[in-house]
């Protein structure tokens, strides 16, 4: 990466956003948000970046692709900002979603206020078991799965989230993405295959433990017997001594126009 | 960042490992071990790198910081790499952790597949609400959070999971703290306060949908009309024209060895 460029975006210079400064977004927004609610008028790129958990020069190239740079001894204007990146984003739109699998982890997303706060509206629950059909959850009916296809083409819907056990998960993706649905959030704990134009995120909750779990290491210092399980078998070939080919240094790739 | 650094790191090269890329290693690890599943003995960085979703020369460079560098036409041994990054994240050990908050998403939490397997064990289940305990969940009964601090000794716990409303949170946090648990998850919508010496990572739901969103909004095209909601007052001065302090690339700064 150079460390300065000339480049200069337009006002809404979206086309060419690094897919890293897209993932970044939403945690600016998370904490732009918390000071709005705090009636905070505008904030330092140090405050923002600390309260985000990036560097704060990283924050400052990520803002420049969105033309936003702020003004020197005041800082950036909060709700701007948060107007900004939500239009980035593309949350000033209205997005309905269907959540499909209502167990205890669909009832919680359905539940979730983080998604209507964010543009996301809950358009349908969905389950495949009749005994929930017509129960309410978060205000919500839960509608049988036979009308999956009929739910997704009446309402519009393009976001599909899928909360069923991993058994369930890769068909009701095939019946959502054969329905028009073209992004698909997997909380199932497997991996999806869907065709080429379909974006899948798949949410493990177990990510942010092992990013815990690797400080907490830390913390209890190399000194402490580590009770670590044995090693698999002999360590094969593999694990010896290949200098990693010294490519360049791997930018994720740009967002690229539809 | 260089691009091709000459440093070749020890078996075992855990102190200097960049912050990114420690984020990074719970991905690989999902990655790898959807591999062992289906018992794929080797993988190349270009295949591991795509079912990451990273960069195949960041990944090389991010496994050169393990000292695992794969062979030339072979890839890299999957079960070896599998332990490597375990024990890189503190995964080999045992992580007793509780779960406070058992509502939907608390019983999801403890029903959640992914956290026995990364040694994650749940040690304790907790809830403010009487009628609540002793009730059994995922095999757990619910402990009342009178018993939380004693939970907390007895089992030797270190790391907590936050799935209260966001009322109640902070109390939650400053008990845990106080009881000795050094880490926290927090799932409520809201910002904890923690002294020094404390990690708290906190889970947003919505931003793996907003990401979605991005890319739901692109492939629309901009062509198609935008129901976009109007931009706050007039765009306040702090939106204009200053090129960004060209300071250096900002990588996340290195772990520093507790």
């Amino acid at each position: 990466m150079a460390t300065s460029r000339n480049h200069r975006p337009a006002t809404r210079a979206s086309r060419g956003i690094p897919e890293a400064t897209v993932a970044r977004l939403p945690l600016y927004l998370r904490a732009l948000t918390a000071l709005s609610e705090r009636s905070v008028p505008t904030v330092s790129s140090e405050e923002l970046a600390a309260a985000a958990g990036v560097n704060s020069a990283k924050l400052r190239k990520d803002f420049s692709y969105l033309g936003s740079y702020g003004t020197r001894g005041v800082g950036y204007d909060v709700e701007y900002l948060v107007y900004q990146i939500s239009r980035e984003l593309g949350l000033t739109q209205d997005w309905p979603v269907v959540i499909v699998g209502i167990g205890n982890l669909g009832a919680a997303l359905a539940n979730y206020g983080g998604f209507a706060s964010r543009g996301f509206r809950v358009a349908s629950l969905i389950d495949a078991d009749s005994a929930l059909t017509g129960r309410t959850v978060a205000g919500i009916p839960v509608e049988h799965s036979d009308e999956l296809e009929k739910i997704i083409a009446e309402n519009g819907v393009s976001i599909g989230v899928i909360a069923t056990p991993a058994g369930a998960a890769q068909q009701v993706c095939d019946r959502l993405v054969a329905a028009g649905v073209t992004s698909i959030l997997n909380f199932a704990p497997t991996v999806l295959s869907v065709p080429e134009g379909v974006d899948v995120r798949k949410v493990d909750l177990s990510i942010e433990l092992q990013i815990l779990a690797f400080h907490e290491q830390r913390k209890a210092g190399e000194e402490a017997p580590l009770e670590e399980t044995a090693p698999p078998a002999a360590p094969p070939a593999a694990a010896v001594t290949k200098r990693p080919d010294s490519g360049p240094d791997g930018d994720v790739p740009a967002v690229m126009p539809a």
